[in-house]
């Protein structure tokens, strides 16, 4: 599969990697096409790698990844070009923490919509899936490294979509049983509005190498 | 104990039974002396119960339960009387959902603030302790109706009246190990911003039943 990444950081790099690791192609998009740590990454992701702007990528890739800077999501997806994004499923890991009035951070988008809705309004025509944005990036390449089962998320209103981020998932390692389909892209408010909780338990717990376990009465 | 529960929906109801069934005495308040609801549930409580006006009950109360609707908290609490909350741990575990847009609700209190921060902040001679809000009424005093480990939360600033509550949700069935100290009372906003995740489960797997167990990398 040709798989765009678009974004820099920990999540970006983390999944470009894994994903070149299973054999796909991968382009790691930036704003700039010599971004220094997209060509790194590309560097050492060997021929399955390579870099390029948000467009480059976008063009590339038949599967998109967002894992860009939440609050700065909406505007690199305009810059990837909406025609490089139409009929593509986009999988969208950010979360829009806003830092700039320090730490905790807060959400620039919360409530009555979210991310991954803004997204999809913006790009009606993308498959926009919201999943692993409730994990940090080791978690979402490794989930076995946590003991016991525990749960990923899926937002989005197209099943054929959420059916290959599954398949994705899978191959990440997650089981089957542990992915759980919430419903429509609006449910990714809830997996959004989550991300306060989490800092939270990095906080308790002193490592982000958590995540929950859904239990349901029998 | 002499508990005072605020409010008689199913949570103000469903704590207050558990504590009278546990031997302490209970005073469950509402806006009016004459709440039907609060009068039938004192009858069926028996000795241990009464009903009053949310001043009546928080002037009898040694430890004070905030169950009102998370929206009129603040207001609930106001006409309880200051002087009746002073020195007192006071367990908020209400959720500031706001249903006036309809379903699903929006948080009134949200991002860089939380309901159980302003209650602090209005009464600052309470010992404010956020918990129970993350689950259903039925699992917050028979956590054993889920099946293995999972988590409830404490948010305060006051040690001693987390250790109180702490000891309450032991007699609820609580097991100590599940019971996770976040912080002081600004953590409250994880898990008052996670009710929106919650509601998304109750939809996704069909009952309220249900809570998370945090999983944590050995």
């Amino acid at each position: 599969m040709k798989v765009a990444v678009l974004g820099t950081g920990i999540a970006g790099r983390t999944i470009g990697s894994k994903l070149v690791s299973l054999g796909h192609e991968v382009a790691m998009g930036s704003r700039t096409a010599d971004n220094k740590s997209a060509v790194a990454w590309a560097r050492e992701a060997g021929d399955l790698g390579r870099a390029g702007t948000f467009e480059d990528a976008a063009a590339f890739g038949d599967v998109v990844v967002n894992a860009t800077v939440g609050v700065f999501s909406l505007a690199a997806l305009e810059s990837a070009g909406a025609d490089n994004l139409k009929h593509k499923v986009l999988i969208d890991v950010a979360n829009p923490l806003d830092f700039s009035r320090g730490f905790p951070p807060t959400l620039s988008i919360v409530n009555d919509t979210s991310l991954a809705e803004e997204i999809q309004r913006a790009h009606p025509e993308a498959l926009v899936v919201k999943s692993l944005n409730t994990v940090g990036a080791d978690v979402m390449v490794n989930p076995g490294m946590l003991p016991g089962p525990h749960n990923i998320f899926l937002s989005g209103n197209h099943g054929e979509a959420k059916a290959l981020v599954s398949g994705l998932l899978e191959s990440f390692g997650w089981r089957r049983d542990d992915i759980v389909d919430l419903g429509d892209i609006t449910t990714a408010r809830g997996v959004e509005m989550y991300l306060p909780l989490w800092l939270k338990f990095f906080g308790a717990f002193g490592t982000g190498h958590l995540n929950v376990h859904v239990v349901v009465a029998r």
